[in-house]
């Protein structure tokens, strides 16, 4: 099946089953994130106690885990939600806001990938490559060159290595499983004007890898390429950040078959 | 006085005196829900920490306890600024987040509850019944029948028990006192695909039941049934949940006497 | 250089540099500030982890520490940021919000102005007011009258006995280093409607600060003209609350040096 038409019934199937959504994630995008999810038709629950992360996580079908305004208290409880996760066999999303800037954040995001098993790390490129071992050879890489090939080899090596989805966001989206590449054109640079676009991307991935039966790689790069579609639609709206995030809302909720069929830029390498 | 005369004689109050609402509520909603309380014309502060609760509840002429995002270590500022209520004999409204759902929620709503008065207990259906106590019999209720007459009858029977006025939001709203019974019809399916309605709803609540001189269940109805009319009026301008919760925010801003008188549907079983 | 052009030039240089504004503040307006911050041209991050705020404030090129929503525990980080800020010479701005009003408010405010240096302090009379030594006269001051010559004179007298800047929001802003004065007419009261707006305020003063290179009293004043000259200009789109804040962060990011140059109302007294 072709990307876009697999897209498409990824998004019908969440709008159909609502999958529950449970994120760990930031104070500043906990209200953006859970309308972003609401949007595109999941369920968002937000929790982050220890005493009910377990809890909470049985009953998801996804799991965000997110390390903006990070305390240490709450590590705990990411570890214990993703080892939940982890036996429960449902996909879990780290997004390592911040990671390269403090030590705190990178080294928390690589404890948490440590203790538990991480289906997708998604970020920008300056937080997915501090996360790389010393093994993963990068020749000083700066964000500004996200999408340069050098990123992408990395993003290669680093999802053998982990095991797991990468998933770079820059003006072209990398994203790669360590065998098969994404390449994804949607999305506008106003998006990085509003906080929380890059936090609700990891909440939509986890939506869309939720509602996948098989190919994981496949519904990230959709979740990636539906989400700047959204952004395209709701420039044409507002090219302002106030109105141009209550017009990206907007699209989420509405954006359907024919959108993705006409505007998705999803490229196999 | 007829509830549609009563309902605008309340808000005309809030807008008169601006009744200082006190919420100890989750992070996702504390930016909605204080934008909400501003645009009826409330006041609202948010404060959570167990040095300061007593004394900011007892500035307050309404408290609300909202157990979203519960962490164990804000139960005990709950508890205390509810008894600090209580002294005072200020309404204490519980919005049992997530009840039913975790231990932790239904364990720490009716720990509240039973160290405290709460004035008012609203919520979803499922959240609430999770509250009753085995002797309230019900026979398997699912949220999706909220509105079902058991559902009232049970509301009625916790009412009674808990000796406070239960609100049961769903396609209907249901509000009992044990003795006499509401319903609303006010409101719209798309207020469910914006975090924090639900929430903003109980600190609506707070604030009418602060201006109440004496009918806080007429207050409550009155409450619920102007909240669901600035959504019936919001629908008009958008059907879509970014654009429509900006058009609820103005409508709650501006919708008077005129509108109540028209379009409030609050009946009196 | 005359006001309007010097406001202008710092408003490009925001645009320009991008100034890190490290924010450690209140879960409210935690999304507000970011967006704000991003609107205006800035680079916001929240940070309030005690491992990771001095590493975080090393990056930054201003400091913002705003206790709403106060927790003991965050004391200690504002105060550890606030003295990594201090070491490195960038501008720390105080939002002592919801001083007076409990005893914790106003003792953690006045703890963090004991501990640390504080180059700006910015909030409504009662909350500045509240924050005066005993050595400060004044004759019973009500907020209501916050734009009293009274209240410029005791702003003077606590500029000097604190050695920092005192900005006091009100219908007419007064900032002042205890030697000039600047009064600030732009701004309109819808504002006090929208949740997060003042806290804002001190965001957007500190990136201010940030691009200033020498008159900090002049970049504050302008940030309050430019601040305010936004809502002036998004009062003209819309006057409900909620599509309001939508059109003022559209204004933060497109008003200009033309609207600045028509609209800045800052007067040296």
């Amino acid at each position: 099946m072709d990307i876009k038409t697999h897209t498409a019934d990824l998004l019908a199937g969440i709008r159909k089953t609502s999958p529950l959504v449970h994120n760990i994630t930031n104070f500043v995008v906990m209200n953006s994130s859970a309308n972003i999810l609401l949007a595109i038709g999941a369920s968002p629950v937000m929790a982050h106690c220890r005493t009910e992360v377990a809890e909470m996580a049985s009953l998801a079908h996804a799991l965000v885990v997110n390390i903006g305004t990070l305390d240490e208290q709450w590590v705990a409880s990411m570890i214990l939600a993703a080892q939940t996760a982890n036996k429960r066999n449902i996909p879990v999303i780290l997004d390592p806001v911040g990671a390269g800037a403090t030590r705190l954040r990178t080294e928390m995001a690589q404890k948490i990938m440590a203790e538990a098993k991480i289906s997708v790390l998604r970020g920008n490129a300056s937080e997915i490559l501090s996360l790389r071992s010393s093994d993963v050879k990068t020749r000083g890489v700066d964000s500004s060159l996200a999408m340069s090939r050098e990123v992408a080899d990395t993003a290669m090596s680093m999802a053998r290595e982990m095991d797991c989805i990468v998933a770079i966001s820059g003006e072209k989206d990398s994203i790669t499983d360590g065998g098969r590449m994404f390449f994804v054109s949607n999305g506008h640079p106003l998006m990085t004007r509003v906080t929380g676009i890059g936090c609700g991307l990891s909440a939509v991935t986890a939506a869309f890898c939720a509602a996948a039966e098989g190919d994981l790689l496949a519904a990230v790069a959709g979740a990636h390429g539906y989400y700047g579609l959204c952004g395209d639609l709701a420039i044409k709206v507002s090219n302002r950040p106030g109105s141009f995030f209550t017009a990206f809302l907007d699209m989420l909720y509405t954006a359907g078959p024919e959108d993705i069929h006409a505007g998705l830029k999803v490229d196999a390498s």
